[in-house]
């Protein structure tokens, strides 16, 4: 392993994505989210993302010189089409449209169309909370479950986000996909040659399976069952039915170099909390919820480890294994 | 059991609930809403809690007089005092309040606080569904789940439910809680003798339990472990930071006579599918991911279930209890 300062891997990462094809501006945009996820410790949302995206921008399956702009609105509520690029420049701007809407009309909605992946969700939202307001969002992603009851994958495992400001300390962050583990845990257990626990996977059949190598080749379990299939249902329709975008079962996988454009999409939603209670009882509330929390021994704030991460990651860098940082090198040559 | 009419079943409730002090609007929004959860197989959520309701009303945990007001506004965003009466009628304004939003603003926000037990949430976005927009809506309750680590409730089950309408078909339903179980389930475990399976519920410890006595003095656990009870938070925060309300941990029990006004909290969202791609554009991606779902053999669209027991409830009427029907004339008498 590597270590290597936030500054250093963020140009590396931009300079790769400009060589493969994608504007500055996209490529900085795109750089600077995959940093900071790996600064969070999210490694699979990091820059080990960059050698797909520069095959994707060389292949056309991402358009690098796209521009996302805002297509149709109206008063709290904007659609914003990414135009087949990557989607970090869409979802900045969606960020900044929900904030901007929220401010005058109290809560605000900006659906993205025609997206690509959009790593690590929280991400996103981190200009929402600066802002002083509740933020969402939802992403759809290449099928990877079946319907409650089905055989044959068709939602993506689908994150929600969710951050809540605090009064002079860092935001409240959920993050979580709807699978019940994600992939990459499987893809290990694979390599090891070991078995997964029942409830994680079915095979290519849809029958359950405890076999790793015959995961990868069938579908993910939802967290939860049938209550993580019906709110990757939830997801799928909210990302894509009023945004036009594509469902996850129409867009190929983001693992593999060649695929269509994968059109998918992602929403945002912003909240200010000064509109409705007020910024004095968000804040009562808030507090005395997490007081709560932190009272029952064994409960960790959510967010509090990603923070920590980016805090010893801002001082002494972020860790990169060498044959990941060698690529970068040589993509960004 | 007694196989009674809609109507008698809901002039019945009605006057058990006037006769406990529900002013006639307060009656009739509660018992149209009962029973129509009687109709859809939800019985838990229906004139069975006319008993409980009537108690609370008679002893000030509910207050018969009050009429629900928008009491903050901001454009898109209403925050609803249910001001301690029964929830139906706040539920039914903040219903209201963001179909009428949304159609000029594209999506809305109703926050409801000082609330009470609100039911089955989907039948609160009927009217949303009715209005052809997309609706949401959360709601917090008692404490029954422990956040994720900890062994003391402090989070409701906190359901989630979502309505997409469909073109002169019935919209699409999804209406779950976030606990692995209903609690219903370990009382009728627990009257039987029988132990509940493993990741149902704690004992009051705080230590996994199959023992459904235990379970029962203990907390429910989250579906999905860790990612049920981090979206059981994020419930939480959106139905009270911003409304004031009382989080889960603060409000007692629904299901005794005595205790607190709850003044827990719900959250409603309307978004209007013709503000962003349109309405043609939303029809064809529904029919697309819906068609999908279907061609897989063993998938059920959700809401299709209840919608079949509503239709044959309406002519057939509902089966309730003999021992139930006699309290409701009771109450009524």
């Amino acid at each position: 392993m590597a270590r290597v300062p936030i500054a250093e891997l963020e140009a590396l990462a931009r300079r790769a994505l400009e060589r493969a094809g994608a504007s500055p501006e996209m490529a900085g945009a795109t750089a600077a989210a995959l940093v900071q996820a790996d600064a969070q410790g999210l490694s699979g949302h990091g820059v080990s993302r960059v050698p797909q995206y520069s095959a994707h921008l060389r292949n056309g399956r991402a358009d690098g010189n796209a521009v996302p702009r805002v297509v149709r609105e109206r008063g709290a509520a904007a659609l914003i089409d990414a135009r087949c690029g990557l989607a970090y420049p869409a979802c900045a701007l969606a960020a900044a449209e929900v904030v901007r809407r929220a401010r005058t009309l109290g809560v605000a909605f900006a659906g993205v169309t025609n997206s690509h992946h959009s790593g690590a969700s929280a991400v996103h939202l981190a200009p929402v909370a600066e802002a002083g307001m509740i933020g969402l969002m939802l992403t759809n992603s290449p099928a990877a479950m079946p319907a409650w009851g089905g055989r044959t994958p068709l939602f993506g495992t689908n994150p929600i986000a969710a951050v809540f400001p605090r009064r002079g300390r860092d935001p409240v962050v959920v993050d979580l996909s709807l699978s019940e583990v994600a992939r990459g845990k499987i893809m290990v257990a694979a390599k090891a040659g070991k078995p997964i626990p029942p409830g994680w996977a079915l095979d290519r059949e849809g029958a359950p399976t405890t076999d790793a190598a015959a995961a990868l080749e069938g579908s993910m379990l939802p967290a939860g069952g049938v209550k993580g299939a019906m709110l990757a249902l939830v997801v799928e329709l909210l990302c894509c039915a009023v945004t036009g975008a594509r469902f996850g079962f129409e867009a190929d996988s983001f693992f593999t170099d060649a695929g269509n454009r994968p059109r998918i999409g992602q929403a945002f939603v912003a909240l200010d909390p000064t509109a409705l209670a007020g910024d004095d009882a968000y804040n009562e509330r808030l507090e005395t919820l997490l007081a709560a929390m932190l009272a029952d021994p064994g409960v960790r704030l959510p967010g509090a480890r990603r923070r920590a991460l980016a805090a010893a990651a801002a001082s002494a860098g972020v860790e990169i294994p060498d044959a990941l940082l060698a690529e970068l090198r040589s993509l960004a040559d």
